[in-house]
């Protein structure tokens, strides 16, 4: 299986990581081989080789500050669009950055992927949030696979959840915390923290950003019930569509007076269908402290499905981190691989 | 696919009505067609129609306390053996009482299912717990599926979780509440009941049968644990070979006197793997009432799974139930339908 990475920041380096790691074990328990062919990244340059690249160098490369372009290899002045154009490649792996509002580049890279007759993995939640009709609809028509686990808490494996393990199970609704950055801070603002030394202490985790509007204002957990609304729901929202509230009206004064009365705030995205169609939502709720979403602390996500043959099931795990994303991709992967 | 229904009690009948009430549904999403051809109960007698019985006439049937075998067919003298023997059919279905003891006749079942070249789906524990290895390499070497979800956590899927959506990651861990009768009584005793009105609520909720040995000695957790040892580490585990205890040492003043340390008391089954080998047990702990597992009440199942690329994984849903654990059989029958 051929790899082309598009976008080689974390999430694609700490794939590779594991696929180093894994390369002996992933032989052995499914036949797996994949080789790296191409790599393009905005910052750190691009490569290819149809022999396949030395993973572990580029790593260490990486890791050391220089650009893969410095490389003697074919491909070292191709941008993104000109790799996808141009590679021989089975599988186009799809983790630059997240632009919610426009969804590119990593739109048109998926779309030209596909094009090309090449599978798609991705984690970038730009795509799947505003084009995921027209991405999904085209993938099918080119009897292509496109997956995108890492889109919705990290490598936790929610969507496949869904897709395998409750294939036949109808489900009415999902509810759950899907940011962890926020999910962080009110933890910390349980202890007794303000809300901007809880929101500085996060940043200097590198749990949030410089700039932490798309968290703290709801737009992460926004753009995640809008891909669950449209990719397990079949809907065509948009995230402009869902009313949002992130959790930046919330004093500490709040806090200690739920937790007083035997309830937490949390931050819950909400996807659920009824008569009229499919709806989301994203908003700070209290929710006593025995329910199971109550219980979930620190930067973890959850997520609790509601269906029709099993009433509730809950995933609890990771929603971020270098490896726990591109586990996501390697999954993504090795779906691929045993079921193509 | 043509399904021979070895059992029919109440999660042959569970199954049998969500293939009723799921049949278009199932044909539009992934053009499932299934036709029952037989039925082999011990108490509800047997019938056998190559061409498909009247699966919704069998269940008013049964529901009626009227003989299977009192309807005109081809096999309304056959016992199970017979039945397997003598029946075409795509998949048998094991659904008898569990003798965790002996694994019988359940284990006889399946090897003469898999020797005739069907597949099989069980939910009983017994063959899974002694006798997983021979089965599963029985099935290996005819070329045939071999699925169990049912058996562990009723239809929460924890063994398609790990073998579908955790492919990839090493697990190092399991540990969780597996008896949901047990919980249900930790529960109660928590409100102020003492464990014998406890056990009393259970058995008139049905929850607890009328000896309920096999749940409050832990029994039933410990034959979970070997089969998650067994078929998740490889493990050639007998329920003998594991340490276990249940509840029926612990106190109403235990439990007060946990809670006002912050603890809850839980039944908890744990496998593990380390450099001597894998091993399992069945105890209850004191867990902080912040754990993920402590806010598990109620009948409910939950399972922590511990992992090399992702940390902890939990999925907590229901243990058993006529519906929840006949969609484990349909969610067997989907892996197969779409996946061989």
């Amino acid at each position: 299986m051929r790899l082309l990475f598009i976008g080689f920041g974390t999430v694609g380096q700490g794939l590779s990581e594991l696929l180093l790691e894994k390369r002996d074990e992933l032989a052995a328990s499914y036949g797996f081989d994949a080789v790296v062919v191409g790599i393009s990244d905005m910052l750190k340059g691009s490569a290819y080789d149809p022999d396949g690249l030395d993973l572990a160098a580029a790593l260490a490369r990486v890791g050391r500050g220089e650009s893969l372009s410095d490389w003697p290899s074919v491909g070292r002045s191709w941008d993104a669009p000109t790799m996808i154009a141009e590679a021989e490649a089975d599988v186009m792996l799809e983790a630059t950055y997240t632009d919610i509002s426009t969804g590119q580049p990593a739109t048109d890279h998926i779309r030209a992927a596909l094009e090309r007759g090449m599978h798609v993995t991705t984690t970038n939640k730009g795509p799947l949030a505003l084009h995921s009709r027209e991405l999904i609809e085209s993938a099918r028509k080119g009897g292509l696979q496109f997956l995108y686990e890492g889109t919705v808490m990290a490598g936790t494996p929610l969507l496949n959840l869904i897709r395998e393990t409750l294939a036949g199970a109808a489900i009415h609704e999902m509810r759950g915390i899907l940011n962890g950055t926020t999910n962080y801070i009110l933890t910390q603002m349980e202890g007794g923290m303000d809300y901007a030394a809880a929101l500085a202490q996060a940043q200097q985790l590198g749990y949030a950003e410089a700039v932490p509007d798309a968290d703290v204002l709801g737009w992460d957990a926004l753009a995640k019930v809008t891909i669950l609304a449209n990719v397990v729901f079949g809907a065509g929202l948009k995230p402009s569509d869902s009313p949002c509230q992130g959790i930046t009206e919330i004093s500490s004064a709040d806090i200690v007076r739920a937790a007083a009365d035997g309830q937490r705030y949390k931050l819950i995205g909400r996807v659920w269908r009824d008569g009229a169609g499919v709806h989301a939502s994203v908003a700070p709720q209290r929710l006593p402290s025995t329910h199971p979403l109550a219980g979930v602390g620190g930067a973890t996500n959850a997520m609790t499905i509601t269906t029709d043959a099993l009433g509730e099931v809950t995933i609890i795990g990771p929603g971020a981190g270098r490896r726990q994303t591109g586990f996501a991709l390697l999954n993504d992967l090795l779906t691929m691989w045993r079921h193509s």
